[in-house]
């Protein structure tokens, strides 16, 4: 499936641990989604970004329905989810609004994403994660490289420690109220826009 | 209520549609309430924002606690909703994570947003609506005023064609992909988080 499109062949250059994790596929026959991906980049042409976002650690289906629809708008190259059984969930595809049709949507358990991450890595990409930490970034005065990989935390628990470790760089969202910390869709939501005026301000300054 | 409050007081400086509007109130003791606020006014400091959320044209409750928790946590001035009665709403308490507590609230029916907005105008507030237009301007490129009022669109109608004309600009989120536009809370929370950017850079030049 999908030999013929740029968008899945980026998600597959991962070789050593691909055998143990299931590339994107869809419900949608093969055919309909190799156009409706085709479309997708023509669309987006340029813009299409080296933005993923794994989301392997969020268990609610309607922050990944969310953060489906969001990463899809912001032309993200892929999202990433614990399972993709996901998208079955009724709740999940309420959010999505079919958003899940034309992003590409990986699979990685949350076993499996120290291999992924170090897999990344070796491609180039920089692995930030969104979390609050002593060493943490604060988004205002982060730059994004252009091949960025987003790890957000579970609802809950945020990013494990041993998960850490695997990371490039933490970045943290500056808030000033009382409640603790942002909704898991906002966060992510806040950092794809981020990346995307980023990149926008850097196209504008090149022409 | 609250007449101790720099907050509500802030809130109730339009006296000439003040007699047809309830300003916000709470569920819990004024007393507490007070306390509350003046606590909150404490911990943010010169960071509370002049920025004031409109969200009278959503109707779903949880787009509205959603979108309290995030203008509680970038501390926002006021979230100003279509009806208090949503703060009943089981939907709207938990996505608002009970940040209906820090946050005032005031209620201003659609139909009275003519007026309101008028009000907030001679106040100084400059009446920013996220909406796409021919006109908006590009949220990379906009540069929000210290007093800005976000009016947002309802979920299916965006902003009624009679209150694009009480406007002072219209802002719009450039977006790349196919699914046609983010949801409201998302849009919102990236509004508010551009504002707070700004704010934050300035305040540090300013250093």
């Amino acid at each position: 499936i999908g030999s013929h499109s740029a968008e899945a062949d980026s998600q597959t250059e991962w070789t050593d641990v691909q055998k143990k994790i299931i590339p994107w596929r869809n419900s949608t026959p093969s055919l309909d989604l190799e156009t409706a991906f085709q479309d997708r980049a023509a669309k987006l042409g340029k813009s299409n970004s080296r933005l993923v976002v794994v989301a392997s650690l969020i268990d609610k289906p309607t922050n990944l329905g969310g953060l489906c629809r969001t990463s899809e708008i912001f032309g993200a190259s892929a999202l990433v989810v614990g399972s993709l059984h996901y998208i079955q969930d009724k709740q999940f595809q309420h959010l999505s609004v079919s958003a899940e049709q034309w992003l590409p949507l990986v699979e990685v358990k949350p076993s499996q994403l120290v291999d992924y991450l170090q897999q990344k890595k070796t491609e180039g990409y920089t692995i930030i994660g969104v979390e609050q930490t002593a060493k943490s970034f604060d988004l205002t005065e982060y730059c994004f490289p252009e091949k960025s990989l987003l790890l957000l935390g579970n609802e809950h628990e945020g990013i494990p420690a041993n998960l850490i470790h695997h990371l490039d760089v933490c970045v943290e969202i500056p808030q000033q109220g009382i409640i603790r910390s942002l909704n898991v869709h906002v966060s992510g939501a806040l950092l794809i826009w981020e990346y995307t005026r980023q990149q926008v301000i850097k196209q504008k300054q090149q022409q």
